[in-house]
């Protein structure tokens, strides 16, 4: 049976064996993918981001226990994903320890990724693995990765619910916070909630919250015409808040299936995986630009000050029109 | 007179105003790096990198003062690059107060950059600024930037020495020194010398060159035919080992002049410029694909998964090819 086939049944080893191949970008990969793509789109996908240290795997733990607890027949997948590290090649050890209790579960799939600080990695391939999961029936499908540069906005384009993880403790707390969180956060969890300091960073994102939307009542927490995210506070090693969490989640669930924003942030999804596909395209182009005769003259005109890089971009230009003409 | 002709006198003001013109990628700002590309090439570029809160921006203050001290007529340039955050547009406030008593000093000229998680923001733009700098007759040119996923890789493609930092207390300590450091630090640093653990930092970077260099005497400071990157103790709040590590920084200077390092540096630099401004061409084109006529249907088709986005991107080739035949 072809693995797609074998996937739509509900096999976990050959879901396994085929995000290997879609890491690897094989042709089998993109296959099985444009076979199982009109099988997707039926599943929640949760990004879960924040700062090394705000304690996103145990969250993510005390989530899923939480989930598996309520529904006897979910079957949920897990993508931890490193953009950090373009050095190592998927360790990610500890988050596994962290893990071992629900990993074990037969209802939980769980795949950690080291994204190597590959160019577009998040973009690229993460949508493909969410792809696969979904279609492989898993619902929710949870994406964590560590707020770092650019991924943590890029997990908010693949994210159905976006959940931005803050914490007391962290080095410059309060200041930390970003400016830029509330255009990617729909719900915000500030962790380790028992610590000193906590209070003042519920105020700081209350505040930020109150500048984000000036005509709203931020302390409305169930609005009927705008989303404003709400803030839970949880000590997720105590599987505290956990509950409300939960609550809150299916909360915004509902709501973006009411008012379109599923169906919006699916369209941005498969944009930012085909702008991601266009990308790779075009670095694959540039591997033939250095690959060609023309190239080591004009490293070698540049580093003998005759020719400038803007310069010597045009002439890789007109050399690719004549090959395209 | 010409802003490239002003630079070239040592006029700062117009260095500074040709930074901003090249940030914004503007007309000016390209043709003017094309007229100053020819003067460039001269000044010795010191990537400083390491995790946040290793003392990065105290131990370029300390090591500028070093410098500063040493020789009355230096002229030098500081680039404080913050690739970690994609909101905030040129902040780095905390590290502009810590550098105040060095910015004062008229032969340093410091400018802080945040390429705000832009891909290739830390290839394209800081090669540019480098180069003003460079032809505006700074040297040594420092780049400092924190050690965040490509950000690492990217500084030691910019510069000629890559200093990375490393300081005990910084969470993981020792787990989190990563393995790929060898491949782009030239000097070692373990700042915070006089706290508890450093000793034990010390000895997993020693550890770590043993098994990078089996078959050298790895506490041979000065062989003559290879470079073990060094590891220097400084406690930079105190200016304690700086004078050493400007001696090191020294001697790798004369090592890449020696052995022909400086100019496969140099290269490197432009290729990786060039890359970064073929890139930058590339996204142009995405964005004519995105306001194209062909684009809302595909994003249609594939959000009714009736073509994947590897077919939607096929169809995208082939309306480019129509376009360039």
């Amino acid at each position: 049976m072809p693995p797609a086939d074998r996937i739509l049944k509900g096999d976990r080893l050959a879901l396994a064996r085929l995000i290997t191949a879609v890491e690897n970008d094989s042709d089998e990969g993109r296959k099985s993918l444009d076979e199982l793509f009109p099988f997707t789109g039926k599943g929640h996908i949760i990004g879960i981001t924040g700062p090394s240290g705000a304690g996103k795997s145990t969250l993510v733990n005390s989530l899923v226990k939480a989930i598996l607890a309520n529904d006897p027949h979910v079957a949920l997948g897990i993508i931890a994903v490193d953009p950090t590290s373009p050095f190592t090649g998927g360790a990610l050890l500890g988050d596994r320890v962290r893990m071992r209790d629900i990993s074990a579960d037969e209802r939980v799939f769980v795949r950690s990724m080291a994204t190597r600080g590959a160019l577009g990695g998040l973009t690229q391939t993460v949508p493909a693995v969410i792809q696969l999961m979904d279609a492989a029936g898993l619902d929710p499908i949870l994406v964590e990765t560590v707020g770092a540069g650019q991924a943590e906005v890029e997990i908010a384009r693949v994210a159905h619910t976006t959940i931005v993880m803050e914490a007391p403790g962290l080095g410059d707390d309060v200041q930390a916070i970003k400016a830029g969180i509330l255009e990617i956060a729909d719900i915000l969890v500030v962790n380790k909630a028992d610590r000193p300091g906590a209070d003042g960073v519920i105020q700081a994102l209350q505040a930020m919250l109150e500048l984000g939307f000036p005509h709203q009542n931020v302390d409305d927490t169930n609005p009927q015409d705008y989303w404003i995210p709400p803030i839970f506070a949880t000590v997720a090693t105590e599987e505290k808040g956990i509950r409300e969490l939960v609550d809150g989640i299916h909360r915004h669930r509902d709501w973006i299936l009411r008012n379109g924003d599923w169906q919006r942030k699916d369209s941005l999804r498969v944009q930012a995986w085909l702008e991601a596909l266009y990308a790779g395209k075009m670095r694959s182009q540039w591997q033939a630009v250095k690959q060609s005769g023309i190239y080591p003259q004009l490293v070698a005109s540049m580093l003998e000050r005759r020719i400038s890089p803007f310069q010597a971009l045009k002439v890789i230009e007109e050399a690719d029109k004549g090959i395209s003409a």
